[in-house]
């Protein structure tokens, strides 16, 4: 039973969210119709992550069985011609081995967070930034996020329903740079707890604006306590990048010299 | 009666264009009626391009009067709530004088045409891009390009409905630079024929593709005939990116040197 791995963008504003559910069309649901309707075969779709409605990706990482051999270009082609008018494409498909597992074999995920930060609502951007009009500091933002690197309980940005069995968790890489009116958070790690992303984008907000010292950020990771964390930001800034499996992780020299330190 | 210069940013995407129409919504009515709705008063928004159904703004520029003075700021904040939801968001506001005219008074005019050059269709970015799955050589493109600076008749890439008195234009700048999987072209002139930029783009997409030569381009210009020249390409990878006036223009030091030159 041959395994596909495919890298899946998606534009995440229609959706419920990657996975199936009742209450709305989701990623996942659109990609298996698209794969069933060229293989005539039903097949389960999963993601390395389960990313919430209204997040975009650019990288998500998915893999499925079918019953028999497809060529990897005609899976691409294929699906993405079925999955049309939705927002969704298959950048790439590869045959990969049984033992390999979108969520499980994964060792890196990567998600950027951006933020318009100018006084007129985004229009061109609508959907894929997160408008805040009152003028951040982007300088101070990236210093207290700096704080975050390594290994820490993340409890302050952990979201209730969070399902991780730790919510210790080692960020390996956290940047945050201005470029113009656009803000961009940069920020891998191994996993995440659920909301985490958006949990720090909202708090370094505060930062961001004033409103709270580096000081009060490192109190409030301190605390490990969700009630003491900033709100979190909308979903539409949120994109996964990326997620890397073992043998990238080895060819990625930053990453590599990133994990030599720790 | 004051006058008023607005800097307008829009997705392009729901409009039947900048021009107020009976078969659907323009962006021209969406202002006007933002506008209405708070000051009480009609007026007219005109435009520095009025831009075809899909095309996108960064920077279009329009200007319009008022029976009664209204703070500028005042002017930016309330058009834009007023015109939530529609993707259109006025960036700057000011009153000049009364001899000011968006489209009469521009001396530049600078758009930007994005190609999206992969296999698979765009996700995030769709209906902001021109989609073209077959490999392209930017670089044959941009040498081909080149041919058309300076002073041209450019019947070649003009539409039949075009009202322009004179096919002959000057171009002062164009570039076509691939970055990753996009490639950009940014092409400024004092002012275009209709659907100069698309066939200009839709024209060097054949370059790009190998099926003409830089001299099958050369000829095409020579030929003035717009039966001689490639296919449109679609609205949807157009940008207005900005309209510039005398006093810009004499502040862009890089467009005063293009300007030295000629």
């Amino acid at each position: 039973m041959p395994r596909y791995k495919i890298v899946v963008e998606y534009d995440g504003s229609p959706f419920v969210g990657w996975q199936r559910q009742d209450n709305g069309p989701s990623v996942q649901a659109a990609l298996e119709a698209a794969i069933s309707a060229f293989t005539g075969e039903r097949t389960v779709v999963c993601a390395a992550g389960r990313t919430d409605s209204g997040v975009h990706a650019l990288g998500q990482v998915a893999h499925f069985d079918l019953g028999c051999d497809v060529d990897a270009k005609t899976i691409r082609d294929a699906t993405n011609f079925h999955l049309r008018p939705a927002p969704v494409a298959v950048l790439v498909a590869e045959q990969v081995d049984g033992a390999f597992h979108a969520r499980f074999s994964a060792t890196q995920r990567h998600y950027l967070y951006r933020i318009l930060n100018r006084r007129s609502p985004p229009a061109v951007d609508r959907h894929r930034v997160w408008w805040v009009p009152a003028q951040l500091d982007a300088e101070a933002m990236a210093e207290a996020g700096a704080l975050l690197l390594g290994r820490h309980d993340l409890s302050t940005f952990r979201a209730a329903l969070c399902q991780a069995s730790s919510p210790v968790k080692s960020i390996d890489h956290l940047t945050i740079v201005r470029s113009g009116e656009t803000i961009a958070m940069d920020i891998r790690a191994r996993s995440f707890l659920h909301h985490q992303v958006r949990n720090i984008a909202g708090t370094l907000g505060l930062v961001g604006r004033g409103r709270w010292s580096r000081n009060d950020f490192e109190a409030a990771v301190a605390a490990r306590d969700r009630a003491r964390g900033g709100p979190t930001a909308p979903a539409c800034g949120l994109y996964l990048v990326a997620v890397r499996y073992d043998a990238d992780v080895a060819r990625s020299p930053e990453t590599a010299a990133l994990r030599g330190v720790r």
